[in-house]
């Protein structure tokens, strides 16, 4: 006893010291009325100082763990007595959850997909690059922020958000055309919280929910866990087929359409000024609520000024707008945004501050502080200069090794590549990997098993210019043996 | 045009300039290939240098709104038009909401509660008290953190948790003499995710839930929203009435049994160690899953040492953990765990990846560095002397000016208060109200109408000493004016 303490490095020895001396009374290993050692001998078996052990014993005695009899020493105190249960009653939890629960885990990518191995090459990861984070303007905007009001942000805050922030992003989102008029904004935990407390508020008329396909696999996800029946509208270059749109809405009631206008997941295509006139239209005409994915909409390496959806539907209410930094700024910080109806945002308010009161303060305040020392700008600037340069290199290397595919994307952190018809990427993929390389297969982001079948994602935010060169040629030559 | 552009102070100067024409252009008062005054011209309208124009064109060239031609000047892109909507269809959307939000804002206290107004003295927040914090440490362990990596923590994390602060608080449980076999942890954002996560998770049988009656106001909302019909046992003082407990599980099955046996909210009982015994047993023999909520166990006063339920099961696995540090350290970071057997927690992290993916890196790192720099012991010494002090002032103060109420609570920021049965407390507040003085009626935690009209809950944390003393004399001079 008491030889066998091992420190850690990781906290203070006297609290160390204290702890083993409290999970000995808990265990049993010290009676209550037992005597302790003194400071002095417990100092040479535990091999610490006389003064830790003075130190610990203090905060066990105000811990109510042990008390003091003048000049004769330290003494276990009566506990509060850890009653044991006799019967070690054993459940079987997998009997006993929800259908929700069963389904959450059963398509949960990142325990049933597949993951990256350490060394490969991988092509999965759409998350930004941390060496571009500029870590310096972090740190100042939290000491800035910090200093203004400390106290504030470390104790609890408001369901709807961080008055600064909420105020920045709603200008943020005038400057991008959207008509703020009756409409309010909830600050979220990134974008799927956002998108689950929205699917969450909507009455379920008929069930049916339209979206794009493929689309961003979270999103499909999500919108099964809500019971929704998914259709699928087929992606052509410019964004939606109108005609299946259409013959779609004719042929039945749907309570929400998802669409991602800009630089879409998986496909990276950016919906044309006239699809999306058309869109609204149709949306207008069935009175079908879209709910917008801004997605990547600040990563526009070429062509046009892109708006997002909201800015075209006016004063118009029946359009949910989720927006992230998550992207292109920092991911960790878990902070999204709603803009919609004020009346829609009233019953968010209330079901965010029911599931986890607010998203943390201090990751608002620090982007808030972030933002408005004019960093993003900069960064972003930075940010898109060096993704735009990876996302040529790696246009140039598809067209070199793989010039048999078909590549769509003009934006984000990723492309999306269309195989002849006699490439299966699965197959590929079992192939790659065995050379250390490794993507999305594109069937992930189908509705129909079958879908798909030919195309990839290919991430390449987080890969080496040279592992890039590297990793698509290896994809190309695995493909030409296989042809 | 330009010289109503008007400057705020927390932007930088250009991008207020590039957002201003951003708007232009996108409402139509610049069109397209239109020329822009030179950047001298914009200068003396807009009375900013002329560096920030240049910037500012930079930027919007960038962003590709606008083009340059040389030696001709600046123009206005095509851009990416913005088509209108036609119609502004308008949604109401209180008819288009589901039940659950509809309950969700009726259950909203926050909304539809008596709050506190500016200037009341008021005993209705049980949040820390802010001036306690110690800032200094707080920003010692972010700015450590950063340097150890920085880059990792504003990236993507895991669902499950920040692995060094998951294992910290598994060996902080430990200390608390839990056994951790066939256990696992899920980092959740705070308590009140960890709560709805896990009874989201569980399969209805009964549909019928055993609590604490008076209990937490914001677990009442949530077993209501997961449509649990509660069933409330009385409480004594030293914890559940176990006559009623054993008859309820007697007459009907329970899918759960929701407890808080420390520091209990409202009336601050702590659990006996015989009475915790009992309740184990019998929910063995009735075979129902305890959740307990771990809520300010840290915060004990006086008596002997607390240890929560769930280092009394054992190995068993039929209960549930929800711990926070929320009422104790900082709420603002919001951050909380659950400890249950490891299946339940697989189920649990394939929730919390669809609903949030992981909580705030940041938030986990600042509080794991902040621990394991050992602040934490030194703070809370620091906070339990303030609280108690406060405590003791307002045991002092109910028996000087309320001789006529029984008090009860030996721990955490509140006490509440039962009043003889001629005074109702929702009376009392609007008489004390008129005064300038606001406190939680008690019936706010009771399940049924009718139940607790004679309770109070005086929340303490927030409120200084002169406060608690005129608060309380004003509530008691109220009191004999009533009676």
């Amino acid at each position: 006893m008491y030889s066998d303490l091992q420190l850690t490095e990781d906290r203070p020895v006297y609290i160390q010291v204290k702890d083993y001396l409290k999970r000995l009374m808990l265990k049993g290993g010290l009676q209550p009325n037992q005597k302790l050692p003194s400071t002095r001998e417990l100092s040479t078996l535990m091999k610490v100082s006389r003064s830790t052990i003075l130190l610990a014993y203090a905060e066990l005695e105000d811990e109510g763990l042990i008390y003091a009899l003048k000049g004769k020493g330290n003494y276990v105190s009566e506990l509060l007595e850890t009653p044991k249960a006799e019967a070690h009653w054993q459940l079987d939890w997998s009997a006993e959850v929800s259908e929700y629960a069963i389904q959450a885990e059963q398509y949960d990518l990142m325990k049933h997909g597949s993951g990256a191995e350490r060394g490969e090459i991988s092509f999965t990861s759409i998350a930004p690059d941390e060496k571009l984070f500029d870590l310096h303007n972090v740190k100042r905007a939290f000491l800035d922020r910090m200093s203004l009001e400390g106290e504030v942000l470390l104790n609890y805050g408001y369901a709807q958000g961080y008055k600064p922030l909420m105020n920045y992003l709603l200008r943020y989102m005038e400057n991008k055309g959207v008509d703020l008029t009756g409409k309010d904004i909830l600050i979220t935990n990134g974008f799927t919280e956002g998108f689950d407390l929205v699917l969450g508020a909507l009455r379920k008329k008929t069930g049916k929910a339209l979206c794009e396909n493929p689309t961003h696999h979270t999103a499909i996800k999500n919108l099964k866990l809500h019971q929704f029946q998914l259709t699928g509208i087929r992606m052509e270059s410019d964004g939606l087929d109108l005609k299946q749109l259409e013959q779609e809405l004719e042929d039945s009631a749907y309570d929400l359409a998802y669409l991602v206008p800009s630089y879409h997941n998986p496909t990276g295509i950016v919906t044309s000024p006239a699809k999306r006139a058309e869109i609204i239209r149709l949306m207008n005409e069935y009175q079908v609520p879209i709910i917008e994915d801004g997605f990547n909409e600040e990563l526009r390496y070429s062509g046009s000024h892109v708006s997002p959806l909201i800015a075209s539907t006016g004063s118009g209410n029946s359009l949910v707008y989720l927006g992230s930094f998550s992207k292109v700024l920092f991911p960790g910080l878990r902070v999204g945004w709603i803009i919609a109806d004020a009346a829609l945002i009233d019953y968010l308010e209330s079901m965010k501050r029911a599931r986890s009161i607010h998203t943390s303060t201090l990751d608002q305040s620090l982007l808030y502080q972030y933002l408005s020392n004019g960093n993003f700008e900069k960064y972003l600037k930075r940010a898109r200069m060096e993704y735009k340069r990876k996302y040529e290199l790696v246009v140039h290397c598809l067209k070199r090794y793989l010039p048999m595919c078909q590549i769509s994307g003009s934006g984000g952190l990723h492309l999306f590549v269309q195989f002849p018809p006699e490439i299966q990427t699965r197959e590929l993929l079992i192939a790659c990997k065995a050379k250390g390389v490794t993507f999305t297969p594109g069937d992930t982001f189908y509705l129909e098993p079958g879908q798909g079948l030919h195309t990839m994602r290919l991430g390449f935010s987080r890969v080496s210019d040279e592992n890039i060169r590297k990793g698509i040629r290896t994809i190309g030559e695995t493909v030409s043996n296989m042809m």
